[in-house]
């Protein structure tokens, strides 16, 4: 393997695959796809999006949407409005579809003052992720909302905006499944709600867990999920996807090797994967999962192969007897990551099977 | 604050006061320091050590000695070697006097058979941290991995490498002398093994921690601490410093308010942070201090004040009564780090109280 520092290789066909899957799915479900483009943060990526026929996207910064400007016209910005940044919002709506994410009353009077061309809200709405966003319990505020929108020209009121966070705390399907049941009841509820004063809202709901695991999604116009371009090993301990599915791996040459405890030094650590990490069953701490790179591809070695500790440019691996013996210094080895969007996020770049690099969003 | 995206303020008096207590610490115990870079990464902050009197220092990648190799010419990457890069390691060997970490003796083998220019070996000593390099009982190996050194024209053993990195499991200044004093007495054991062989060896020993709190180095020649120029809120709850030491702090926009919990959505999350946390008392996450900024610098807020959790671009701030009434969406809030190495590493660049913005390596 040609490379000589951490480098993440991006196995295109898998990610191709995955978009594939999901918007299949949303059109057989006759919902819209809205996939989150802070995973993978590239125009070159985006484009494997649009050859599948997505033409809208959401991000999660106004420099991200500005970036994907470029070659996106209808961008939600799945984050709170951020107030200081009003001049390149401005911008933003004057070039292209800008969707905002508002749930505090006092912004919409900002914006409603300050922005020169019509963007349209979507209500973020607390689904039990219990992060940020109106309770759909909260029927007064949330009408309340729908009017304040209402009363300032360039706004209008196209949605409302939830994300089920809380599915990542599931550790099988039917966990996940349960989560998104109890979901699907506050939508219901919301409908309830806001069908009469506002009957043409576009409800937008995403994370990676519900959309890949769950088969209905009732009184949802949009799937929004982001992470299933790439998955990663969080995802499989929750349970939406199998490890062959994960499409990027972090490719680390081996620095040391340690033979009492049958580990590896990698040159690869907290600043190239971040330190997200997932807890195993016997209650061990695990930061990605060992492969071993192929001429095609990479094979994923058994689970007793895994990063059992992180520090900023190491990582501890832990090897079985087989690979022990047949891994030197010098060696590159693959690790799945935990986290794929944070891991993507700090290499900046991807390299696929082929060669190519891929730059994302500086 | 003339801030509009999540900027990491450097307070630059701080910062200096912490690098003189440390030389100052040094030079009044007869060793010499050699600081880890790896915390600020920024030539210009280099150049504070410079005016200090510091004349080598330390780096974790050999893209960094590369970078730092403009300025100083006694560099040692306190990592170990990468026999990947031997190309840059033979120009960077050709330029400076390059100091290389090894614990593997075939490292060693490829160094001799490759390497051009003289560079000089560290011994990388397990003294307790277990994550990598030979335990200091092992001392046949130790030995034979000096001989082979010298069996190398271009090699020259020059010293061991020391980490105590178990001092940062740690709660207390007690806990942390307990395990600088366990460490002292492997460092004797180790003299006993070497200094008949080898008497010229330098004992290079490091970690914030020990370096802050110990009085008393016995048998050590080079202090080599990183992370003390900046500190963190994880080096508070350690026990090395106080929470008026620390000098970096993220200035994030605030973007929501949540009245049932009194927290605040910041635009600032993991990938302006990292996701590194500390656990407190009660067994409340944390992922960092709040601050309000003033016209000088910032007032550190309560304890009860803090971020209590994480995602990409999200933060989640629990605030007091008092300050919660205050603050807006729209407001700037500070966050002292949980890891200034971490945070530094992703923010790329410093902005100090005088509004200079610093560079750090790309």
């Amino acid at each position: 393997m040609n490379i000589s520092r951490p480098t993440l290789i991006l196995d295109k066909e898998k990610a191709i695959a995955n978009i594939r899957t999901m918007q299949t799915k949303a059109m057989n479900l006759g919902l819209s796809l809205r996939p989150h483009f802070k995973t993978h943060q590239s125009l070159t990526i985006g484009r494997w999006f649009k050859a599948s026929g997505v033409d809208q996207i959401a991000v999660s910064s106004v420099r991200m949407a500005q970036y994907f400007a470029d070659e996106w016209d209808d961008i939600t910005i799945a984050f709170p409005t951020n107030v200081l940044e009003l001049d390149a919002i401005n911008q933003l709506a004057s070039k292209i579809r800008l969707n905002l994410t508002v749930y505090n009353v006092e912004v919409l009077h900002i914006l409603g003052a300050a922005l020169l061309h019509p963007v349209s809200i979507f209500l973020k709405i607390n689904i039990g992720n219990n992060r940020a966003g109106l309770h759909p319990s909260q029927q007064e505020e949330i009408i309340q909302f729908g009017q304040v929108v209402q009363s300032y020209s360039q706004l209008t009121f196209k949605g409302v905006l939830m994300h089920a966070g809380h599915s990542y705390s599931a550790r099988s399907q039917e966990a996940i499944l349960d989560i998104h049941q109890r979901c699907m009841q506050q939508v219901e509820w919301l409908h309830r709600c806001l069908d009469q004063d506002f009957p043409d809202l576009i409800f937008s709901y995403g994370d990676t867990p519900t959309c890949s695991v769950a088969k209905a999604f009732p009184g949802i116009h949009e799937l929004r999920p982001g992470n299933f371009v790439f998955y990663d090993m969080a995802q499989v301990q929750i349970g939406s996807c199998t490890v062959d599915q994960v499409a990027v791996a972090l490719a680390s040459p081996v620095v040391g090797k340690q033979a009492d405890d049958q580990t590896v030094i990698l040159y690869g650590g907290g600043i190239h994967l971040s330190k997200d990490r997932i807890t195993m069953e016997d209650g061990q701490r695990n930061f990605g999962r060992m492969v071993r790179f192929t001429s095609t591809g990479w094979d994923v070695l058994p689970p007793s192969c895994y990063l059992r500790s992180i520090s900023q440019e190491h990582g501890v691996a832990v090897l079985d007897n087989e690979m022990f013996k047949r891994i030197e210094v010098g060696d590159v080895l693959g690790v799945l990551p935990v986290h794929s969007c944070m891991t993507a996020d700090l290499m900046k770049s991807y390299q696929t099977d082929e060669k190519e690099i891929i730059q994302m969003m500086k």
